[in-house]
């Protein structure tokens, strides 16, 4: 049994976490944080847990995190880069879901969020989290910088065509919308049933941090410059994003061929689905699971290949690619604990 | 032209006021106080307003209250006995929005919301106002306690037998459902889309506020004692509120008789629309309306007859009640500016 | 392993069991009609099985349905019973989602159902699937009538005041509220998201085909007349039922001794829950858990009992208390394949 | 007062055009028709009219249509065509909601409406009711083709850039997002709660009907050919419509000269509402109202303008937009009867 130790389990990825992690066959949930909820049965907060989960939150201070074999950070960006060295040098691994080691480019950090990066060291050792596209590098990493929601999508969308240099790099759309849950548990005017009801708007088009994030790992992709136009959207769903991805064919190709581009790249991956060409793939068919799919387009067959992704954005957007890149860095089947069904109706 | 004064136009209760006013043709806002938001245009707020409304927020110093015909409170308990007699003072009408003014019964306005009553002689003389049954004296009224949402539909649900004294007045059940912008436009956790959304749930069922107002003005149509079990619900829609009262019969009264009796108490009322016996009103048929619309049902023809009510609860449950007092005060007719069609779907 | 089929798995409740038998352990779909679907994968219709289940539709006369060792039936109302002779001569357990072998009282369902009765016999052999109640019984029975959703609610909620005898049998209330699921996957113009949805109401309030079967079951509880109001309403939620139970203390009681009634008759039930005294539970504890949450209120310690109970229509509702009946059926744990966690949020 | 007949108001821009024209100060309605619906009054289909439409549905050999002033087609594509010729040829004035009217080129029609045009007569005289392009020749027109939801939001969006030229009319791209209401009154499985509801997914990506119309129009405002990639989502919302609109700059252009393009083109439109530089309209903003919205932005000053425009699909983008047609053809104020404040939350 791995034993687990979870950073701030009061939010979504952590609510999400522990739903995930209670049924993993190999998961033992040793220690959750919280200063506030100190003592609080974690039941108490989530009534979907009783029953399956007796444990109650702790204060920093008394959880013996550097007991554990692993620590999630479901936190706000900066507790974990506070954190890692300490767990780190006990030998425990560390998986942040927030953002503190996804940029490699520590200017690129604090621009975006606003505080300096306290531990660029450990940043130099980080993996980013996609198994996808980094299997091997996770396989061997001691801290994990979970991919954020938007770029899994951006990625997993936009790769195989920057592989193979078949569209522009210079010239990417990705024109996304995400449910409600992905702006995290936070007590805002913006986010209640009555102001994100029934209602449909843009969000940031002037600059997202998923922004800076994404350029940098398809980056890694091309040689070419990356230009990257992202829109997001707040949809009235609890749960789900749905990314539109446009890319500009730089050259004669076949639909069958863009297809075979997809099902080559995907074909041995257990949460990446490459459905039909010219499929309406619904965030739905994702809801509570950890599987992602996509569909490409090509409207009149014209020079522009449109690729539609779909993900529950708090497991594989989150929680759920966590738990995969632990069972990676565990060796364990990389499925172990995440074989959901998704949850339709 | 009614010259109109607003305090606390940032909540829901206000904006209604506001949409409702701005196309009122006797009424001119001429003041809208908010002291965190002084100076902000209103419809920078809200830009439903754009175009509407053309009106700045006012710190509470600098806007000439006691120039208005009529100030609305559309605040937080306790605000408009602070201010009412400054007002009143002044030859200004009054008519809060909040509970201020709606328990006669001091001891229980301060066991329900846990303040002292500052003005209990301005108490005394306001007027509870829920046309239908207290025309005459919102008419002449200085001040008015404008009704709860829940109690304008316990009361005009309950209102024609209890008068007729076919039912039971000690064995009242009123199970009601409210939409989440009956808990007004606070940044509370239990309140966000991810909460509130597709989830249902009973609240504030040992207790509930709304309880002692609605005995205190049921008790004045019967002589017989009052007993009310009121069970409070969350509905995963924005607006809309509907009542599903339990009346036990306690003659033998033919169901005709029993539609009679709805029928004659509201013949003449424009906001009130008794439908067809064994009809199930939709809380959207009254969406953006001052209607309210209820049915009665008697399973088997038993002995409970079931009265089924909807509304619209930030409208004849709050600030569209308010205009119509506002009209009978100022004699005009009571439909002006209020004559809005439901919106469906 | 246990040999599946599936009459009908197009609707609501037959996707349901495909989730929940997709990753049972000990289940193995070999077959789900489909007379209209035939040849039709059954990840074609449901994307969400993509991955986890590899099987196609096919039509009544091709699939071998006397081959397995237990069919569910997830059809319209008749169905079941013209299949189940066949089957059971076969050798084959039959479990029908529907109605058909719920109601003991053949007049009652002629009258509620509108068809008759074409296998009385097989009726009368039939057991109420109700775990809770009726463990004994399905462990040996060869056809199961899967109780309806509304009628668990209730009958899990009054049976620990019924059985001791503490309330009122024949004044019982239930106020139920059910998510738009319930109604099934009717292509019918009240169901659309623009007529069902930021919308509530009642329905059938003078008269629901949930009634008599309740009656009949609660009556097995009590000696005394069950006399029952239920008046359905529906959320504009997609899952989830709330149930507000109102029962008339017929003798002094503490508040404790009445949660001890409910502690003391589910303390070994893996699927049903008590929560503490006075709590609110919402219907996403449960989403897409098999597990039913109840909790006991008592306003101003009057002579009124309140009884909060939620579930997911389609789980403990419907299609996992049918799992549930298989387990009992073929000597598994009961909680075999049905320990999911509730998604939340 | 205006005489109106009404084809087809079962439907949701039908019983929009009610909830307008009831209001409406110059408007009488004198016949409504619906073979199904003979006798049927209008309010007891849609309780949100009672008190306010007292007229029933007529055959319709019995509705005088010819005796109107004006008819509104709110019926299935190939309705109108029908009966244009006679109705004009009676005096009256027709605006058709559906597509009957709106593509010049009758080839397009026919190829993506499935049916040959009756007469082609009527449609080379007909004008296209989009009142911002296309006002004077509305003024005089005796048959109205009123625009598809979507066209209008990406005409109004793209317009003022084409007419400047300032961007690459061969690149457009319209990531756009309706409410479920734009589907219509159908009963369809795809748009019942259960499905749509908290759920997301593009559709019709390779070809939607708006297309063609939309560039038909926009090769009006430009010599250069246009080229549109056009991608429609279904949100889980009642009403409402967001289009984020994507254009190629091919000159430097200040972000000051761009809002001027929007401010100048529509600064005398009363229902066209240019935001400040980079808001982000909510679709909320314009619900129940015939207002439009848009803003712009430009991603680190790059070379693309994104223009976010949102309506009510079913007022500005359906029966507002006829009734503003309306307004004009009868020389009426064009905001008569339209002036309603958006309904928000």
């Amino acid at each position: 049994m791995i034993k687990i130790g979870i950073v701030g389990g009061t939010g979504y990825t952590g609510v999400e976490l522990l739903r995930l992690l209670a049924t993993h066959p190999q998961a033992q949930i040793v220690a959750i944080t919280s200063r506030k909820e100190d003592g609080l049965p974690v039941a108490d907060m989530y009534p979907s847990l009783r029953g399956h989960l007796d444990i109650a939150f702790s204060s920093p201070d008394k959880a013996k995190l550097t007991e554990c074999d692993v620590v999630f950070f479901a936190t706000p960006h900066g507790v974990a880069m506070a954190q890692a060295p300490e767990l780190l040098a006990a030998g425990v691994k560390v998986i942040d879901l927030a953002a503190d080691f996804r940029l490699k480019d520590v200017n690129q950090f604090e621009k975006w969020y606003g505080i300096p990066h306290s531990c660029t060291d450990v940043l130099t050792e980080a993996v980013y989290g996609l198994p996808e596209l980094n299997r091997a590098a996770i396989k061997t990493a001691r801290v994990i910088g979970n991919p954020g929601c938007y770029p899994t999508t951006m990625q997993l969308g936009f790769y195989p065509l920057l592989k193979a240099g078949v569209i522009d790099a210079g010239n990417l759309i990705a024109d996304c919308k995400s449910g409600v849950s992905g702006a995290g548990r936070k007590a805002e005017i913006s986010l209640l049933f009555t102001e994100a009801g029934d209602n449909f708007k843009a969000y940031s088009v002037s600059g997202h941090r998923h922004h800076p994030e994404t350029v940098e790992q398809l980056q890694y992709v091309t040689d070419d410059k990356i230009g990257l136009l992202f829109t997001p959207h707040l949809v009235p769903m609890i749960r789900g994003m749905h990314s539109t991805l446009y890319g500009r064919l730089n050259r004669e190709i076949s639909n069958e061929h863009l297809q075979a581009l997809f099902v080559d790249a995907y074909k041995d991956e257990p949460f990446v689905d490459v459905m039909p060409f010219a499929s309406h793939p619904e965030t739905r068919s994702t809801r509570a699971s950890n599987m992602l799919r996509l569909a490409l387009h090509r409207p009149n067959n014209g020079n522009t290949v449109i690729v539609l992704v779909v993900q529950d954005n708090l497991v594989k957007g989150s929680a759920g690619q966590a738990v995969q890149c632990m069972n990676i860095m565990f060796d364990l089947d990389e499925r172990t604990g995440l074989q959901h069904v998704a949850v339709l109706p």
